[in-house]
């Protein structure tokens, strides 16, 4: 699998002269990406030309340099006689881009069967069909067809990402681009008719620069083996996942889409519980949990203390904490109850959460917090922020120290913050400090509530301490 | 309650010298709204003095001047007292912003009396305590203390916001804002001491500038009345709602929160269904039925069709229309069907979704969508557009029109596009052209459900087509 990530050389196989194309599109990005080995366009009808400043060759057999990676863009019917071309190069491994396989019944399924029998007999790997591809950021390699003014991209980081869908990997790829986390590995790898989640989980789990992964799936290749390597693996480098097909409907979609069979997904459920994958109910949720596994360590448990200085979305978050799996609110010790209400103004409420009221600055979140993270019945602190408030807003610039030296405490501190440019541009500075803010309480408590899951899972299996990204 | 929307002179008492200070702020904000009537900052602290332009008073005697509508920001010990001035100057309505009531416990319950007796003996309305303000797009008036840099304002239009939450009321002002949807009324009302859910939507029954309302209560201050309104109301000008203390917890930190006293979750949820009210379960879901609402016509049914150049979502999409209450995926009939395998390229897949695959452009979907809208067995279209894949990216400009010859068959087209700037840019575009578009499938499904029972409501109560906004 080595040979997708860091390939010695790439052939675009149908690569094409017209901007637009899927075959010039990937060969653009390729181009553009920071890649330092050869780049070789293969297409007979553009022979000799130049496409994007790379000379194309006619065929395989002509490539002046070594290729261990081939990414093909042409017609299905033609695939299995191009994968007999590539074992003959000594390519090692194909990502094929073209649809027109299992997803389209059986005379596509025939294809792809004849496709992975030419890889096998030529010892390649797969990756697709029915795809958009991969990127490395240790290699800078990227194979998408969409372009970079139309797809932002991620820096480098801890996050691998593996999607069975091109759709939700092109997606959950801008999310953490605009949330500034990154990106290590990504894989589309649509029909799976090779390389699979048990490949690629074993793959990332010695990758050095992957420290999470995002799994978006619709079926399991080996679910047994899946389970066991993601029980072993998730124990340092945690595994989320986000399962299409769960219903009758969903399942018939994803047989039309990657040709995939969903099984049962309460049994997949409790399956996944055991092994410690978290599982998202949705998209968003999946980006949330990134976020938080990214950037704040495990808590030692669920209790959730709040301080705000604009209440309405804590009685929402009080809501969904009670109907959560591992959260509770906190309930604050006498001592650091006293001493808030010693401390703060008076018309502050001192509760669950605090509520410091919209003339709350940033200096009135230090007092609070710093009172609140020394509690020892206090796990995960969350901070309900109203930027929109002029004393907060105008102060808003001091909140990443303030952040920071909580942080210093060891407790994870959860921020919630929903608005504008203005709310988003200090919520981006603040995860920047490490604290990662969600724009709806609720979206923060449900993901909190799969992280607190994961910590429990951990100290059951025990582990303590968080994974290191 | 006219005199809040629309009154004859404002008077700031507590008005400050100081920026940042809730009480300059709300000046500034008055001051730069664009309101036409006569604006009087009053403090004795500050008397004779210009604030932002403004010539101070002592006290509401001495103004030169008519005032309908006093914003009071002054401490909580002051307010009886100053409500009984605004009473001798002839003052209809206040809005107390100022916290420290009924939400800090007993002795703040009793100043809160006092200034409720106060306001019914003088013949004032009163509006808060505990709130951020209002605004009113016919008059241009707005009294938030939350500045114009720091909360982005909506644009006028149908939708009237009504928040007991203020914190909750600016972070959906704002992201209507960044929907490019318009509001005509707001108002945050907080503590809910005398004008209520019952006044406000009565009001804005007869306000010919509001089509739809939404609110954010925690509990209602006469339910029944509220219900009997909201069955009326509802046929013309639908009601979206979203409650806070659905749970124990929640009702608790309601009562620390804005004093309410929340009743059984289930119940309430039966009798809001039977008055047509669309409850939603966040501020999220909330923002999307708004849209909805905003945007298109109600559907005939719940009979979604999906049309994409990219299936995975609609794997989830399936998914959580399996689990909904009124929605199921269109089967087209044979006509259609053979229509589009006829028309479209062979690697298309005609089923539910329409697959038109990562090669289809603006005009593949022009082609599709034109054979589903004049389906009889679909209600709904949904576009799943990925504006990250080059034949779309650069055909994307074209979509509005497409996409407005499909809204003239009648049929709602709601569209689904998850990603970065340039998938924003153009789903913004696209809701100019009256097609609302969901950053995931989940969202937009989710939304749907809530806006097809809606129908399915009117239907059954006798009412045809959409109410008008």
């Amino acid at each position: 699998v080595d040979a997708f990530f860091d390939p010695n050389g790439v052939a675009v196989i149908g690569a094409s002269t017209r901007p637009g194309k899927i075959g010039h599109e990937v060969l653009r990005t390729l181009v553009g990406s920071g890649y330092a080995g050869g780049i070789y366009p293969v297409n007979p009808a553009a022979a000799s030309q130049e496409i994007l400043g790379k000379r194309c060759y006619a065929r395989l057999s002509e490539l002046p340099g070594r290729v261990d990676l081939a990414v093909i863009v042409v017609g299905a019917e033609s695939v299995p006689a191009t994968i007999e071309e590539c074992a003959a190069a000594g390519v090692r491994a194909a990502v094929i881009i073209s649809g027109g396989f299992k997803e389209m019944g059986e005379a596509g399924a025939v294809l792809e069967r004849r496709t992975v029998e030419a890889a096998q007999k030529g010892g390649l790997r797969l990756i697709g069909p029915n795809c958009i591809g991969i990127s490395s950021s240790s290699s800078r390699l990227e194979t998408f067809f969409q372009p970079r003014e139309m797809m932002a991209r991620p820096g480098p980081g801890p996050i691998a990402v593996m999607s069975q869908s091109g759709t939700f990997g092109a997606t959950m790829l801008e999310w953490l681009a605009g949330e500034n986390l990154g990106v290590s590995k990504f894989v589309s790898y649509g029909n799976r008719s090779d390389v699979d989640e048990v490949d690629l989980a074993g793959y990332l789990a010695r990758d050095d620069s992957t420290g999470l992964m995002i799994f978006y799936i619709e079926g399991l290749g080996r679910p047994r083996r899946f389970f066991e390597l993601a029980r072993e693996v998730g124990r340092r480098k945690p595994v989320l996942m986000l399962k299409g097909g769960r219903t009758r409907l969903g399942a018939a979609a994803a047989a039309s889409h990657t040709g995939s069979v969903a099984g049962d997904y309460a049994s997949f459920l409790g399956v996944m519980a055991q092994c410690g994958v978290v599982l998202a109910a949705d998209a968003e949720e999946l980006l949330d949990l990134a976020k938080l596994f990214a950037l704040v360590p495990l808590p030692a448990g669920g209790r959730v203390m709040m301080v705000t200085n604009g209440a309405g979305p804590c009685v929402i978050a009080s809501d969904v904490i009670s109907t959560s799996r591992s959260l509770s609110l906190a309930r604050l010790g006498h001592e650091g109850s006293d001493r808030l209400k010693r401390e703060l103004p008076p018309f502050c409420v001192v509760g669950n959460p605090v509520d410091l009221t919209g003339s709350a600055d940033a200096r009135s979140f230090a007092q609070a917090l710093e009172v609140l993270a020394a509690d020892p019945s206090v796990d995960v602190l969350m901070p309900v922020l109203v930027f929109q408030d002029a004393p907060l807003g105008l102060s808003a610039g001091e909140l990443e120290g303030v952040m920071a030296a909580v942080r210093k405490t060891g407790k994870p501190v959860v921020a919630v913050a929903g608005g504008g440019p203005f709310t988003r541009e200090h919520a981006l500075h603040l995860q920047g400090a490490g604290v990662p803010v969600f724009p709806t309480a609720t979206r923060a408590v449900t993901a909190l509530d799969g992280f607190v899951r994961h910590a429990l899972w951990r100290q059951q299996s025990g582990q303590t301490g968080s994974p290191k990204l």
